[in-house]
This record gives C-alpha cells, structure tokens and sequence, in this order.
C-alpha cells in the first residue's frame, strides 16, 4: 500500500477540525484529561525518547541553555499536565454569541465564535511547547499539524503519538523534515493560519514564504521611556527587571530614553546597577555624560534586538520626542513609560501605537500567562486578527447564522419594501 | 520643487494616521458632518467632473450597466450625504474597552480598540464607493489610500479634492494608475490592511501580490439546501429572491441542493417559476427528470460562479449529503438551508463552516447593511480578522494596556513569588 502524502494527511486533518469543531464543550474536556493522564503513565517512554534527544545533542556539542530547554524533566510533565488541566476550566470558546441583533421582528442575526480549522505551527526544539500548543487546539476545536525543532524529534514523536492514542489521531499531525515545512507553507487551500515561534530570521522566512495568513513576530525591540516626574526608585526597579530579568526574551528592554530633566538624577544610577550586573551600555552623547562606562551609541543600536546584557540608552527632551522614537524604531511589541504623571500616561497610552503599552511595570509583563490567558500560542506585533500575546482567542474566527421565516430581500426593497429595525438582543 | 514620491505621501498619511488616532469622537464627527457639507455645496462641480467620465466612457462605448453605476447622481449624492450623517451616530469604535482585567490589585491590564492605521482600499467604478469607504475610515481613525476605477478618474479626483478640503489632506489620499497599485501593494511597511474590492480576477491578482494582510473574497459560489421538511411555497419564494433578485452579486445563489424526499413536488413547481423569469438551469441527473427544460448538468457547473441567471441543481439523498457537497463546492461566503425541522437547523448550522449561514431566508441577506454594520467595507471568505460582512470592526485592532505601580516580574518569578490574581473587571 502507498503511503500518504503529506497533502492527503493535510485533507484528512480537515475532517477532523470538522469533527472537532462540532464536539461538545465535555467531550474535549475528557480528550485534554485522557492526554493529561496518559502523559503520566507515559513518563517511562517520554524519558526514554527524551534521553535519546539528549544524547543526540551533547554529541553534536549543543549549548547547555539549548540541551536545558530540550530536556522534558518530570517536572516539565507535571507543569505540562497542570496546563491541559488548566485549559479545561476555561470556557468553552466555541460557540460564544459575540453579536446578537433582531433585523427585524424573528429575524434574528447572531455572531458566534467558531474554530478557525486547520493550524500549522512551526516552533523549536522545546517538548513542552508540544503539548501546550496541541492542548490549546484541542481546546478551541482546532485541527493542528505540529512541527517541532529536529533536536526533539524523539520526544516530539513519542508525544504525538501518547496524545493521538489518548485524545484521537484525526486533529494532530506531527511533521519532521525542513521539507515537510515547505510543503505546508505552499497548501493555502487546506491550512487556515500559520504560526511560527523560532528565531527572527525564520518567522521572517515564514512570512516571506506563504500566502497563508501568519500570526507572529519578528522582532522585539522594546523602549522604556523614563519620564521627567518618574520616581527614581521605581524607575531603577522597571529598567533593572525590564533589561535583565530574561534578557533573550522578545519582551526585554533594549532602549531606554530618559528625559533631560531626571538624567542627571536618574542615569548615574542607571549606570552603577547596570555595571554591577555586567549590562553593557551605548549611550548617545548627552547621556554619555552620566555614563562614563558606556560605549558611544552608533544609529544602529536603537534598531537592535540585543537579546543579551546590553542595550542603548538616550537622553530625550520631551515625551514627544520619546514618542516619536519609539515610533520610529521600536517594533511595536512592548514599550513602557514610568511616569509620576496622568497626563504623561494618557498622552503615552494614546500616541504609542504598540501590542503593549505599560504604565509604570516592567516590559517583561507582556506574556499571555501573565495578561490572564491561559496560555499563549504566541504574541503578535501585527495588527490584523491578533495583537500582542494570543490565547485561546487567536485560534477563533466566527461565523453570521440567521433566522428567518420565508423573508426575502425583494420584500425589502424599494420606497414602498420594509424596513430593517435593526434592534440589537445582546 | 520636486514632485513628493509616492512612497514620501505614505509616508505622511501615517503621520495623519497617527493624528486622526488620537482625535476626538466630536473632532471626527465634525469632520464627517464638514465632508456631507462640502458634498452639498459642491454638486455642480461634481456634476461636471462626472459628466467628463461619462462622455469618455460613452466615447468608448462602455455597457450601460457601468454607466449606471458610473453616473453619480443628485439622487446618489444625496444617498452619500445621509450615510455620513448615520456614520456620525455610530458609537464611537475607537478606545472601547474590549477586556479588563485586575492581574493584581490595583494592577489592572486593560484592551482597547484603535485604528489599524493606514488602509488601501482599491475598488471599481462607483464613485458612490469612494464616499462611502473615505467616511468609514474616517468615522474609525484610519488613514486611507484609495484607488477608484480609472473610468471615474475625473469624479473621483474632484471627491478626494472637496473631502480633504472639508476634513483635512492628511489622512487621505487618491491614487490614479495601475503602477500605483502596484506601488502600494509592495509598501509592507507603511500599508496596513489592503482591501480590495473588484472582479475575482483582481481580488486575487492582489491576494497573489502583497505580503500586506488582504481582506476581500474572491468566489460567491453560495448554495440553497431544500431539506425534505420544508414548506415548499417558502422554499419556492427564497429559491427565486437567492437567484433572480440581483443575480449580479456575490451573494446570489449559484446552486440548488433538494433533498429527494421533497423533490418530486418542490423541482417541477421550481422549474416553472425558473422558465417564467428565464433562468437557465443545469440539473443533474436525478433533478432532470423534474425539470425537463433543464441542460444536463457537467461536474463543473457546481463550481461555477454564474453571476447571471443560470443555476446548477443536484438531488441529495441526505442533509449529509448536502453539507458535504457544501464543504467541497462552496466558497464559503453564504449557505442557506430552508427547513421546517429545527434538528435540521442546529445540524446545518453547526457544521456548514461558512461567513454566513443561513435558515429560511434569502442569500441575499448577506450584506454590512442589512445585518445592521451601518456600512460595509467588503465581505471577506477568509477566516482570519473578518469574516462575513465587514463593518467598522473591520478597520479596528486593539492595544493592550497595562498600569502598575512599579511591579517587576522578579517579585512574580520562583517558588515564593508574588502570584496573579487574574480578577475579571468586566
């Protein structure tokens, strides 16, 4: 017998969303408990898969933080199935009447949630990521094709298969080859969104390479913009947790604009915690004054997404020119004022146009467990559908459903046809 | 003094985006009322401009159809003038609270609704559109770039030219040439949201050529499902409004699912009131023994958008069987099914995964004004941002907002960390 193509497991996958999507509330509930405890009594093939990864990597000499993120410890399960069972108190999102309106007398028009279909996501080498992003599938009632990172290819394959044996094979497929991501790229007709976790470089790629629509980002160039009535205390604690509590995250700060009046204050202080931290500094040359460690910033590093212990800072001569910095450079993911000021937020909140924009917290809240979510498949720094850190409700579209008795448009038209009331129900 | 580029006036209008974001409700609403205003006075210079094009276009030997739809006339300047003045009591779209949520006492993360920015909005013929498209973007906060259709050049050069008279240039702005087009759809970094309104040949053109987010539909391939209990006259009124009440449209009828059980009664009743007003129907071969005046349908008449009084027929054996053919052969864009069994309702309406699923009533209902949006900017099939009939919404992202009072998320990391308390605000 042929073995399928990777298109006629695509179509295959459609029928399942289809199947999925007209499930109960309670039945996906059961799948996500049947997946979180046959994630416990799987823990001996998990590790074994998990070793083999594992090996795999140190022979190739991988990094430590890279072999950590790679191993699926028992602690990493328990978190695993804490989350899906985590995902079953959510509400149901399908089926959620998001408009409701009478047309006119028991013509009634609804806007219901609905999943999206099929998504493919494409993400690197953490098991973790796995389990969490086929929970919030099943979750939604979507269809999911899973696309880990190569170094995982053990665990990732033994995972799928616990979670297809538990919950079902028809929602979830696991693809290996870089091939096989080409492929998916080009299927348009069968795969309704793609989303891409990984590097810059190869969200990027994504993007370039598909007409699907894809929901992801590509940079995170984060400002904190430390206001002229900023609290000096409070403004230390944000940039010192904002540049290094997580500096590889997408939701560090790498920019930090100061306003003329508390530099003098504000930047020799910077300076000392951030020498005491190992934070290296390209400050323009106002702020060089107060940084005498500093590098001399070039253009270029107020476009660049350090990931690491450095970052630029300038010295700013208003809130508009902050504002207008962060328009220009930041990638409009997360960007921050610290300000002692309402009318300093306000004016902030309104003319920063980014995914996040905080008020005297660190950029590093912008997480979709933090904001509330659940989980998150991912943040956003596009506009369209989704912005910012995505949960369940990225995965949603909706569809129009209405009812009529026998109504049709001739009857409302022309001077003399019906009129519409339009009365809205919810 | 050379010429701006193209890419030098986008570039402003993202400036204008950034200023409309942050007006006022009133500031937008008189802005409006100044455009309805500067309409009215301006009918005779309009009229000329229009005449221009109408005697090229008569010159040319355009169909009287699209002259009918080229002529702006006092009767459409008048319809112009009241839909601005209803855009002005729509609710405010921008800055609605969409979530609220405590992440802590007193740490309270907020989304709001915001223009997505600058749109291209790229569409035929009717100047009528260009009016409409500019309020909406206006009335939403958005910048606009509009592309008419060439033979309204002269009517729309002299729309653009009293709108930004009226409401300022900053935010809108007319593009004339193919080039242009081509030009803009290349622009991923100032355009936002391409929408483009035209021929399925052109929507696709564009869908083929951007790497900007497109919301539009291509194929109205909309299907009529008869199930076995319905009320044969409603059947018979809904069949005939779908097909023949504008055939021309997207969401007029194309096909015509009967389940067996009705069809011997509902297919000779239907093939009479078919012949009557001259539509010219393929049926297969179980549906041509009702109708005998029928061409012999071909596979594919059932993926055929006829766009004119012509319609493809099928005998089903099962609602199944009708959901299925719908899943393989429509666009998705709007389903009907007449019934008098309210199981058959619910199951249709679960698992047809269309924009727009009907029961007992015409097709043609499917459309911004009728489901009350107030206007329309399209109807999209694509199942990510929109879907169905786009309203105001459509034009709107959101931001999150988050205000603390010095919170890091060092103090919300390990074992004793401080932990979410994740309170619903609304």
């Amino acid at each position: 017998m042929a073995e399928k193509t990777l298109q006629e497991m695509i179509m295959a996958l459609r029928k399942g969303a289809g199947r999925l999507s007209s499930s109960s509330d309670k039945e996906r509930q059961d799948a996500l408990l049947a997946v979180a405890s046959a994630l416990d009594s799987s823990r001996e093939i998990i590790r074994k898969a998990n070793e083999e990864d594992l090996k795999a990597a140190e022979e190739r000499g991988i990094q430590p933080a890279l072999l950590k993120r790679l191993a699926f410890t028992d602690e990493k399960i328990d978190s695993s199935i804490q989350g899906l069972r985590e995902l079953c108190q959510l509400p149901d999102p399908i089926g959620r009447t998001l408009e409701k309106r009478e047309l006119d007398p028991g013509f009634v028009l609804e806007r219901v949630s609905f999943p999206i279909g099929v998504i493919a996501m494409i993400f690197e080498a953490r098991p973790d990521a796995l389990v969490q992003i086929a929970g919030l599938s099943l979750r939604s009632g979507n269809a999911v094709v899973l696309k880990g990172g190569s170094e995982a290819r053990n665990t990732n394959r033994a995972l799928v298969s616990i979670i297809s044996e538990a919950a079902g094979s028809d929602w979830i497929l696991g693809v290996e080859s870089h091939e096989d991501v080409n492929t998916l790229l080009g299927m348009d007709k069968y795969i309704d969104l793609v989303i891409p976790r990984g590097s810059n470089a190869f969200v990027r790629y994504v993007m370039e390479h598909t007409r699907i629509p894809v929901i992801g980002h590509a940079d995170g160039i984060c400002a904190v913009y430390i206001d002229a009535s900023a609290n000096v205390d409070m403004a230390l604690r944000i940039a010192v947790d904002s540049k290094t509590q997580y500096p590889a995250a997408c939701n560090a700060a790498e920019t930090f604009l100061v306003h003329k009046d508390i530099a003098p204050e504000f930047l020799p202080k910077l300076a000392a915690r951030f020498s005491e931290l190992g934070v290296k500094v390209h400050a323009d040359d106002t702020a060089i004054v107060y940084m005498p460690e500093a590098q001399k910033a070039v253009p270029s590093d107020f476009d660049t997404e350090f990931l690491s212990l450095e970052c630029a800072v300038k010295v700013v001569s208003s809130i508009d020119e902050a504002v207008e910095h962060i328009a220009e450079h930041s990638s409009h993911h997360t960007d921050a004022i610290v300000t002692g000021s309402e009318e300093s937020k306000r004016f902030f909140f309104q003319n920063v146009d980014s995914a996040d924009v905080f008020c005297n917290c660190s950029t590093r809240f912008a997480d979709g467990f933090r904001f509330g979510l659940g989980a998150e498949v991912g943040i956003s720094t596009g506009k369209i559908h989704a912005r910012g850190p995505v949960g369940l409700s990225g995965l949603m579209t909706s569809k129009w459903l209405l009812t009529g008795h026998g109504e049709t448009v001739a009857e409302y038209s022309g001077k003399n046809g019906k009129q519409f009331h339009h009365k809205e129900l919810i």
